[in-house]
């Protein structure tokens, strides 16, 4: 049964607890973000000691609002939390976002114990303690309390960024939204004190914005409700883990963070295998298989013609597909290789990598787009594109997201450059193709989506009751031999 | 014995063949950019259909060039490349930079045999062909034939990149300008028709102004020669190596690139790993690694304390310190804890990682960076900053700047964001700091570097005639095992 966190995400109207006119703290720069962010709903700052801040009228308390709240986010020291949660159960706020830090990450368990069990008494949902909370690129709502002007908040898109982290959490989503990746939702969740992984990624999994699911976690209080959960979804909609705290020392260091136990490796690996989700290895790594799967990177076949215009970037994409896992080179037709023999100059070799040479023209990549992406040996593209050359013309964004229209099988394209590159690549980005620095980090990327793919070929790309059961169905009676591990981690607890 | 290239870097007079009035010809652009670069030496167009080329009078032929021309670059068909070679050997220009394409790498051995005849029996020295040529930062020398507005070109700095292939010399060099990284020399050197990668090697290992050399190579020509001149360098300048073509379908790709024979991989390591020769595994770990030796990070000890302002990212450095084969987390004394309990809020745990939280302030980073740098336990920081926190003024730059000024200990910044991020991050490495996007990739270069250190504990930091020699003769006594292999790679010439 999933959990409805609608209000989480597009509230009609919030309070926010802890509002402050001071521009230094956490309940200014929250109500700021809101009002600058371009939230649509109504706003209530609450704060005993200020009648207007940043030109909204503010209350005592949230009683004194002569309005349905539907979200409460609290801002204010943990000592007053309990007492500012009951007021909210008073006014039938269901929904709280708590920020306030201080409960079990520094060893006020007990704190956290009473919070947990007053929101259960009366029914409330609880997104935090210690989190930065959310932000939804749809509904341009943003609790985030970080400047804009620091951290650049992406535009809508595909991937949902679920992360125990703050700090992981807002460097991604600033380092994504410059480089041009765009973003349905970003949760951080901190202490998990009520709502945890598993039930974000079970609303995740209803979200019709929600393409791929991204998960930073550190630690798992119930591990049976993260199988189940992560099983079920991952059936249906990619989800990508980085798990913190794999090593002794990073699972010692997880404690004083956010409270967890981290857990054993091989468990956990295994539980990610066995639910069919894909493991990131960092940070960087989560995020170039999240970019593959946004842009409906989807091969039916998992052979790839490598195009370049640098000969060097061609052996070094050809020596990362031969020893990736599961991408191979394709061969191309006969009719292929005579087809472009007859387009390209003397001093060209026809193969696989195509090396369309230092002097090559855009139009050179048009011809050799159509041919490869024609030929039937073909899955899909590498596509290096180095705009340093002279003969390439900007038109080149033109060409290529003409053949990303015309043919279904995914272009994936590999630029590495300052600002000139920066510019074409942002500009491919935002016509729904995916842009890589390195040839290395694309293929690395590409195999883990291509080993997901092939695991779960049924996957719907668009949700579907039937098909969700079927899935279902087919991962529980499936690779039972892992589930075996999995117990150890239930034990654990 | 080494060759001296000088004239290729810092020559007086270029005369270039093949000057072009087209913009869109690489004659044009290789001119222009002599003169937009600030090269201060005297420059020559050579074409017989012009009288001046962007100002600068134009000769038929460089023999009636009224002046001494240290060298010639040459940019005309390949089918006139022996015509032009010959008049230059009339003039005794004795070293030649040959841009022209079309030889060996497509089929055409028997004119590029001609070439090597005729420069030899002049005693001629030549890098190229099919190449880009060379840039030097410090004397503004650059025969690059791409755009300045495509490749931005770097600062003046230690890394010099000796790079077969050119399209991948050219956009890293563009990436590592973007980036703030600083340069030496770029040289690109196409089929190494007579000056190869060895030769380049061996004058860059007297070159001053080179503190580390980058190697990418697909094929080496003569392994015998390469072995021995990157064992006397390697013993005294850090050498990165990447090689391209060490698949079975890479290899097939080198041969149409640059008329390279790959070898074996195993023997191609064997042959690094003797040398003591660093090896890098894709193009951004080369850059990685060049960018701590360039900002001098040396280790005294292999103990390292992580301080940061985001919990998760601690973790994932705990766990990247853990995994990695030579760095440890360094114990902080009973002292420096007591100290930094004193100066942090009770929410603090003191420990490594030390997680200086969310509210994490400039000053809070002050002194956090004075504790452990004065520890004893402590070899290095690795300095996570996340300037998305709202506490962090641009100060921190200072901060930071004066630690490393201060202490001999080095300090590895970890920065994630977007363009306030980048701001600061440059300002730092333009102050000699190493700054990197994701705490993995630091660890993963770095624990290449300690690997170095460690291997190689006597290398001079400044280049030292007596300490060449003891390290050379250290070298060809150690590992004897691995020539076994290498043998291998001789006979397969």
């Amino acid at each position: 049964m999933s959990v409805v966190l609608d209000n989480f995400f597009k509230p009609r109207s919030v309070a926010v607890i802890g509002a402050s006119r001071n521009p230094a703290k956490v309940g200014h720069v929250i109500l700021k973000n809101l009002i600058d962010g371009g939230f649509r709903g109504r706003v209530f700052p609450i704060n005993p000691e200020a009648s207007s801040i940043l030109g909204l009228s503010a209350y005592d308390s949230v009683l004194k609002i002569p309005e349905i709240i539907d979200l409460a986010i609290i801002a204010v020291p943990s000592e007053l939390v309990l007492k500012v949660v009951n007021e909210c159960a008073k006014k039938k706020i269901l929904d709280v976002l708590i920020i306030t830090s201080g409960f079990g990450e520094v060893g006020n368990v007990k704190l956290e114990q009473q919070l947990r069990e007053l929101l259960d008494k009366n029914k409330m949902r609880c997104i935090g303690v210690n989190c930065l909370g959310v932000f939804d690129a749809y509904h341009k709502f943003d609790t985030l309390f970080l400047p804009r002007y620091r951290l650049s908040r992406p535009k809508p898109g595909g991937i949902s960024f679920v992360c125990q982290s703050g700090a992981i959490g807002s460097a991604i989503l600033d380092i994504a939204a410059a480089s041009g990746h765009t973003f349905s939702k970003f949760i951080s969740y901190g202490n998990a004190t009520q709502i945890d992984e598993s039930d974000l990624l079970d609303y995740l999994y209803s979200d019709p914005t929600t393409k791929v699911i991204c998960l930073y976690i550190e630690g798992i209080k119930n591990g049976e409700k993260f199988y189940e959960t992560l099983k079920k979804v991952a059936a249906i909609k990619p989800v990508i883990v980085l798990k913190g705290g794999l090593t002794p020392a990073g699972q010692q260091a997880t404690i004083s963070h956010t409270g967890s136990l981290a857990g054993d490796k091989a468990v956990f690996y295994g539980v990610l295998e066995q639910c069919g989700a894909i493991r990131a290895d960092s940070l960087e790594e989560m995020f170039h298989v999240a970019a593959l799967i946004e842009k409906d990177v989807h091969f039916n076949s998992d052979k790839i013609q490598i195009i370049t215009n640098g000969g060097g970037y061609g052996i070094i994409s050809t020596d990362a597909i031969s020893s990736s896992k599961h991408i191979k080179m394709a061969e191309l037709t006969p009719q292929t290789i005579s087809e472009i023999k007859k387009l390209s100059p003397a001093t060209m070799n026809v193969g696989n990598p195509l090396d369309l040479l230092g002097d090559a023209t855009t139009e050179r990549y048009r011809w050799a787009l159509d041919s490869c992406l024609n030929d039937k040996n073909v899955g899909g593209i590498l596509l290096v594109v180095l705009y340093q050359t002279p003969l390439i013309t900007t038109e080149i964004v033109e060409v290529i997201s003409e053949a990303h229209r015309k043919y279904p099988k995914p272009i994936i394209v590999v630029s590495t450059g300052g600002e000139f590159t920066e510019l074409l690549s942002r500009s491919l980005m935002e016509r729904g193709l995916p842009v890589f620095y390195f040839p290395t980090e694309a293929i690395t990327a590409l195999d883990k989506v291509v080993e997901y793919q092939l695991r779960t070929p049924k996957r719907a790309k668009v949700f579907n009751k039937e098909e969700i059961k079927e899935n279902s169905v087919a991962v529980t009676n499936s690779k039972k031999s892992v589930k075996g591990k999995y117990k150890t981690l239930k034990k654990k607890k």
